[in-house]
């Protein structure tokens, strides 16, 4: 038998409706937006449209106009940033962000792009204070994850959203983890994008992702990928309208339609409920680690409670090398983690946990307390 | 009863073995390649990898190590052309290229790029001598797609890539339309990229494509997304090895899988039988819209027979509107094709179909004579 408690890399088992709608889409329908007029074609921009809507009803977005498809949080994160930032722009970032976001942003250096990391603690919350000390004159935006994959921390996203506000600057999030986890409120929380990943906290296939943003931003980005659309096909340049301007090629129909019924999942179950049970495993969880925590065989890294938490929960295993712990979970107990750095070195170098890394177990919605009792044991096992 | 002619969109229906994997895939294994460090990562990752190497063996391309996955054909020419495209480079296309090669080299003008189209005859053939017209100092590389998606001409990339070897330029092939149904053999035609797409000839599921490249010449490219990779997790730098160096972010797994099994129904059933019956489905197509022609209500774009050409016929309809035969085909004879200008106006023009587009029946694997039939009858009716 074996426990999967890696639901921050992707979440799995997926409601099976989204098994289903692929399987039925790849058999049944199978032709590509926009680009047939025949009925089936209908039916499946359909389809995609209410992909859109839904997006813009979870993260109270303008515009069901400014939600644009791409393979994955990475790629909209480089659409985002690439197509925004010109030569002497400034940007704040968090220390506590994912390569996602820091490896563009380092390309960008390049082109003269620079950025500024806000301090953040060693439990990976965000020193609001230092905000301010990061300004310049060239900050066009602020880029911020907004739970970190590391150790779970949410940073205060509302309070930032406001600094953003007050200093007319865009305020651009990475909701990998978070989306579908918590709640997002772009009008309220003044958020001008999200940029989104389909197969985690969304319980879509991977191979989906994308970026919901104030429709006016969207159209200002210079497309990362350039192409046929289907649309305005007798100009050799991309179209300005949406979504278009930003989705050359064909659209991965499969995926958007398997994500597409997972997000009706999702707003069956309620974002509040999913994180309540996602919350609940977790706090038993960090429970049995700090009686570990407490024989000093092992180090929980961020927050030891669930206030302020996502359900990423790293560890550390003095002594032992984290590897081969979490190989022996593996081998021996069947457990799914995932150990090193998770593609997120700054986030380790504020944790205090570069560059060795960490175990980190992550619970997902169809996790149970079976799961959870079975990781505490064979690590209390694996560490005697 | 519906009839699907619109094959060079996307092949409908797939074989059945690829709704399969992708449903088992989504069901049963749902891990991250490279992400994780338990069994089920690990069979994941072997499917890929034997994915890259179907590639390799189709393209006869050196290394499976240079094939990177994208999500579609035309990111995968974004990919190339902006990561090896440097300010002051000139390239060389055809006349009859998709907006897939020229919508980013478009763009790319704003950077100083430069480009001349080849001259093509008005059925979309390759006028070989023009190529040394077209040549300058400052010329890097020849891009060209394998066959037109308006009207199946097949351009001469055996001359072309000797053209390539002896003024010691890559070439740079757009294989949407052929991959899977014309041999490509990128060592015996020097060709030093092939960028596919997963959805059409190679009868995978939307949401998948790539490119198979000299490794030397993947590595040398600025990578056009960046972000996590599971891999040299310490740093913010893209890895300099492949395909890290070209694949950030999350594969779209369950894509792969469902194109790793249409590869392996590929292999089975033979490129060159795919072509054979594709072939002779276009030859009797082409021969029932030659009484059309003849009668002078249809005119067939590019060439009569199926020398020199795949399966996608484009035709226009002189004093009716090529949409609303279209629009006839599919209420009244439930018969699927796309009109228009196919995301193709440079194309258009060589063939002087430009600005009115044409109606494109294109044909698959899985058409039959009955299908065939049924277009002809149609259009004569409609067009009566």
């Amino acid at each position: 038998m074996s426990r999967y408690l890696d639901n921050c890399s992707t979440s799995f088992p997926k409601p099976p409706c989204v098994a289903e709608a692929l399987y039925e889409y790849m058999t049944e329908v199978g032709s590509n937006v926009g680009r047939g007029r025949y009925q089936d074609a209908y039916s499946v921009e359909e389809k995609v449209m209410r992909c859109r809507e839904r997006f813009a009803d979870l993260f109270g977005a303008p515009d069901a106009s400014g939600v644009a498809f791409t393979k994955n949080v990475t790629e909209a994160l480089n659409v985002l940033l690439k197509g925004y930032l010109r030569p002497g722009d400034h940007v704040i970032v968090s220390s506590m962000e994912h390569n996602a976001v820091m490896r563009p942003l380092v390309q960008l250096e390049e082109r003269g792009v620079t950025f500024t990391r806000a301090r953040c603690t060693d439990e990976g919350d965000l020193v609001l204070e230092s905000l301010e000390d990061c300004l310049r004159p060239s900050t066009r935006a602020v880029v911020m994850t907004h739970a970190s994959n590391v150790c779970g921390t949410v940073l205060p996203i509302r309070e930032v959203g406001a600094f953003c506000r007050a200093h007319g600057l865009p305020l651009f999030l990475d909701s990998a983890q978070s989306a579908g986890v918590l709640p997002i409120d772009m009008a309220r929380d003044n958020v001008a994008a999200v940029c989104f990943t389909g197969h985690k906290g969304l319980m879509g296939p991977q191979g989906t992702g994308g970026l919901v943003t104030d429709p006016e931003l969207a159209r200002s980005l210079e497309p990362l990928v350039a192409g046929g659309t289907g649309s305005r096909s007798d100009s050799e340049q991309m179209p300005d309208f949406l979504p278009d301007h930003l989705e050359a090629g064909t659209l991965n129909l499969p995926g958007i339609v398997g994500l597409e019924s997972a997000l009706a999942w999702i707003d069956e179950v309620g974002v509040d409920a999913i994180h309540a049970r996602e919350s609940a495993l977790t706090a038993s969880l960090l429970d049995g680690l700090s009686e570990l925590e407490a024989v000093g065989v092992l180090r929980v890294v961020g927050h030891r409670g669930t206030e302020g938490r996502l359900s990423a929960v790293s560890v550390q295993t003095p002594g032992r090398d984290e590897a081969e712990v979490a190989d022996g979970l593996s081998r021996e107990y069947g457990i799914m983690t995932r150990v090193g750095l998770h593609c997120a070195p700054s986030a380790h170098k504020t944790l205090g946990t570069f560059p060795e890394g960490t175990i980190r177990l992550s619970l997902g919605y169809f996790n149970t307390a079976n799961d959870v009792d079975a990781a505490v044991t064979a690590l209390e096992e694996l560490l005697d």
